[in-house]
Parts: structure tokens; sequence; C-alpha cells
């Protein structure tokens, strides 16, 4: 990946099935899912946001077993991958923590399946990327995505992924690879 | 996705990571997030495939949650792609019941980060596709992926996918919503 780009898994505020802003639980295969794509693909940090004090210590000591446990010792390239993930327990705190290591601004990116109004292209995004000029954080929702509330105040909307008809419900973790191969953009 | 594609994924043969042929043990969320790429993209039918009869036996029950059960009522778009999910109990079966559906020969085409030798690209196979003479099937493995004797015996093998370095661990999942996002080929 050229640039310097970051994610953040939001577990709140997110939907649920009925639309209403929930706190989402910890998925494990999120996590390991999320630090391959992100290791694979060049991106820079990840962060899994929770609110929840006892789902930010489960993903801990998750990251532990595969950094400093015997999980690192048994697969050094899950370790790799999974040294780039941390724990923030709202997304500024993780725009912080990304601002305090990057020069110039950090720009969040909203994705989604149902997102509407101005959208950029992963072509445009990757042009911004290559220029350099600023950091940027995709945000990708857990549950049934990202309240409108994070949407709202954004900097960017992703164009959503779309096969070629009405259905589209991937995983988050699917999102995540088909948008990092995307931004890529590598020859076909 | 135009022409007539199907995806297998398989627990047999496979490799571990000392790169022996085992059979891997089915993992629930790789059904889950196979059976939502496939049906976003437009794939016609996913094939799980295990030998061991009470791994199928797993699998269905998984299957018969989504499609006939509780699970299914609660969320009926993943009813609608679980419902083009089924097992079968070695490769040979898949390829006999997708000919049994399909007119003309299905070709095999292997899957994996590590594949040598002549592969195509995913925009030669979309041509293939689109072509229309032949349904597809792509093979994806489990563990460290397929066997050295599964992809002799393919009629193709896939370009790998790969990201900018030398790191390429995409869990099966991811792997596969990219393969499909490539496969269909829309503008980016």
């Amino acid at each position: 990946m050229s640039g310097r780009l970051y994610i953040a898994l939001l577990h709140h505020p997110v939907l649920d099935r009925h639309r209403r802003v929930i706190t989402s639980a910890v998925t494990n295969a999120d996590i390991h899912d999320i630090a391959r794509s992100a290791k694979t693909y060049g991106v820079r940090r990840s962060y899994i946001v929770t609110p929840i004090a006892e789902q930010a210590d489960l993903v801990n000591a998750i990251i532990g077993h595969w950094t400093r446990g015997a999980g690192g010792t048994l697969n050094p390239a899950r370790r790799e991958a999974m040294e780039a993930v941390e724990v923030a327990g709202a997304l500024e705190d993780a725009v912080a923590a990304i601002a305090a290591n990057e020069s110039g601004p950090v720009r969040t990116v909203a994705t989604g399946a149902r997102l509407e109004g101005p959208c950029i292209s992963h072509g445009r995004l990757r042009e911004l990327l290559e220029a350099g000029d600023s950091a940027y954080v995709l945000l990708f929702g857990t549950g049934w995505g990202l309240a409108g509330e994070l949407i709202e105040r954004s900097d960017y909307r992703l164009q959503p992924l779309a096969g070629r008809g009405p259905y589209n419900h991937l995983s988050v973790r699917s999102a995540v690879a088909v948008t990092l191969d995307r931004l890529a953009g590598l020859k076909r």
C-alpha cells in the first residue's frame, strides 16, 4: 500500500438489525482476519475500538497470546500481523494515537454497504493516499454497520462495495479484505 | 458475476504447517463468510468438502439452522446466502453435482498463496467466465492450503493474490472475498 493507512474496527457506536445504536461484542475471527489482511496490504496499524473494559481486556489477551505467548512461537506470521493491532476505547483515542505518530492531519473515511450522499471512489482514495499529505483511517462498523452520527462526522465516505445484484451482505472481515485489495490497485 | 461460477472449500487433501497432507476441521466463520461473499458476487453454489461424516453432519446442522431453523427467520439475508451452500464428501462429488446441473464441461481452478507454475490471471478467468463455454469451480484450501496432488490435477491455477510486500497470509475467508471481487471486475 502506498500512503499512510490505518484501520479502526468499531464496536460502538454501531447499529443492530433494527437500526438502533448499540455496542457489539468483539469477535475473535475479526481480529485475526483484519490483522492478516492489514499486514498483507501494508496498513500501518489497526485499532479494535470498544468502550467496554472487559472486552478490551479480552482483545488484549488475544493479542498477547499471539505476540508474547505460545501462539506467536507456533506461528511467527500471525505474531507479525498481531503486533500491528491494538485496542482503543473510542475512535477519538485511536485518531489521537495515530496523530501522535504522523505528521499532518489524520482523515477519517467511513465505510458501509448502505452509505449514501457524496462518496469517494476507491481509485480516488488511492490517489489521496499516494499524494501523502494526510494519514487516513478506514472506519469499519461491526453489527449492522456504523451509526449515523459517526458517518456524519467522518471526513470522507467510501463508495460501498457491491457485487452485480441487489444482495450486499459481506462480513466485515470480507469487506476489509476487499477494500484493501481495491485500494492497493495492483494489476489484475 | 457473469458466467457459471462455483466454489469448493476443501478440508481434505490440504496441508498443515509442516506441509503434511491432513484433513482440517470445519470452521463456522468460513461457512458464513463464504456463503455471504458468494451470494453477493453471484456464485451459483458453494460446496463445503469434508470426508468426515461427523464434520459433514455439523455443517448440515449449521446450514439447517439458517435455512429451515430459527436463524433464517431472524435473518432472511443469511438464509438466502446459506441456501446456496451444501456439503460434499470429496471434490469429485461436488464436481459431479455441478455437472448434473450444467451443460458442457466443469473446469477446476486451484487457488493458493504459494502457487507456482503457469497461472492464469483474474482478468483471463473473467474472460473465460464471460465466454460461457464451461462452468468453473474455484478450489480453496483450508489449513496451509491445497495439497500438491489436488493442484496437479486441477485444470487451471489462479494467480496468487498478493499485497505489495512479501507478507501474504490472508485467511481463506478473505481470499475468497478478494478473488470474487477481482473476478467481478467492477469499476473501482
